[in-house]
Parts: C-alpha cells; sequence; structure tokens
C-alpha cells in the first residue's frame, strides 16, 4: 500500500508534547512526528544522524558551542556522536528523520522522559 | 559544522527543472531538493525506498495501478522496487528523500535526463 501523508492532519491526531509518533520508514530510517515545548535533555545518539526539519514555530537546538535556532522551513542534521539539547519556548511541532530505533533520549539516564514504545499514527 | 538548512533559500539557488541538488546526509541517506514540471519517466529504484515532500505545488506521482497527488506539506513514500512516474502540470517542488548515489532515472534507460552527478547547495 503506497498511500500519501498529510503532515498536518498527522500533527492533529495528537496532543501529547514530547512523545514522537511514526509516520513513515525509509529503507533503516523513521520519519516521525513529535510536538515539544520547554527544555529537553542533553543527549546524543552514537549510531545515528538525526534530521530535525520544523514545520510549526521554532526550535532553538542547543548544542555544546552555540544554539541554532531552526524555524519555519528549516532543518538541521545532528551528527552522530554529537551533544544536543533541544527547547521550544511555544509549542514547536517537528518532522524528525533517524534510524528506526533510535531513543529520544539517546545516552542520557533519564527514564521519565525516554519513550521506548513508539507508535504509528 | 552543524548548520540549519532552509529550504526556500535553496529552492531560490536554481531554475533547472529535473535536477536534484543534495542539501543534507543522515547516515547513508541523502536530503536533496529538485524543481520539476512536466512528465518524467516511468523507473524504480531496487534499492533504496524513496522520500518525496511536496514544498510547492502539486506532484502527480503515477503508479502501474494508480495515481497520487501529492499536494503542498503532503510527502509519499515510494518502496524500492515500485515503478513510479512523477509528473507536476505546474512547477513544483520537492524535497527528496533517499540512500546516497541514488540515480534520478533509477533502471530506466534514459541519458539525456539521468543526472550522474549530483552537487551539493
Amino acid at each position: 500500500m503506497v498511500d500519501k501523508v498529510n503532515l498536518l492532519e498527522k500533527f492533529a491526531l495528537f496532543d501529547t508534547q514530547w512523545s514522537p509518533r511514526i509516520i513513515g520508514q525509509m529503507n533503516d530510517s523513521h520519519l516521525k512526528v513529535v510536538k515539544v515545548q520547554g527544555e529537553f535533555v542533553w543527549h546524543k545518539h552514537d549510531d545515528t544522524d538525526e534530521v530535525f526539519f520544523t514545520v510549526k514555530g521554532s526550535l532553538i537546538m542547543h548544542f555544546r558551542d552555540k544554539d541554532v535556532v531552526v524555524d519555519e522551513g528549516e532543518l538541521i542534521v545532528v551528527p552522530k556522536g554529537v551533544e544536543h539539547k533541544p527547547e521550544a519556548i511555544d509549542e514547536c511541532w517537528i518532522v524528525l528523520f533517524e534510524k528506526a530505533g533510535t531513543l529520544n533520549t539517546g545516552d542520557a539516564d533519564e527514564e521519565e522522559r525516554t519513550r521506548h514504545k513508539v507508535e504509528w499514527i
């Protein structure tokens, strides 16, 4: 079954922040949607680069040496192994692209924020 | 160097249609931008799925058994091995996501339309 995906329709299906959902698969990688607001935790992913594409709002991506504000229509690729901490002042809607099975908290010891089960919507 | 990419700024850098440019890499995959208008050729990629995300306009993706219109803000994943033919009535701006090194014409014998060299912008 090959069908299209409408991003805004997917974002309309959920409200919970920091809880990614899968909307597509490309080879061994997943496309996900997530709503974020506030500060996340410092972490890194040793086995995958990670693409963040802002669909609505502004994402502040903190790195150890700088901050990058990723506005609507912009994307950033966080290379594997690079520590980062996402933040958003107002709610921000993001499309993520990363290796399937990637944990949202990476190597951080943050069980409460970790989403082990990521569902398709 | 980790920096953000603004999609519309990238699209403003070129006019040539059916000639993809690379704007990012995620693991072994490339993010590309391309402007299309008219009909492309039937082809398939045996070793990669391919994501088409419409940034501006409408993409008509023909499959052997159906057509899917992918409007602005929508995406479609064409699975590996599935024949498809992209078409656009008016110029359409697309973000592609596929395995690095993928030829635009896949298995089609269409030398004139094949872009062997795809540059970063």
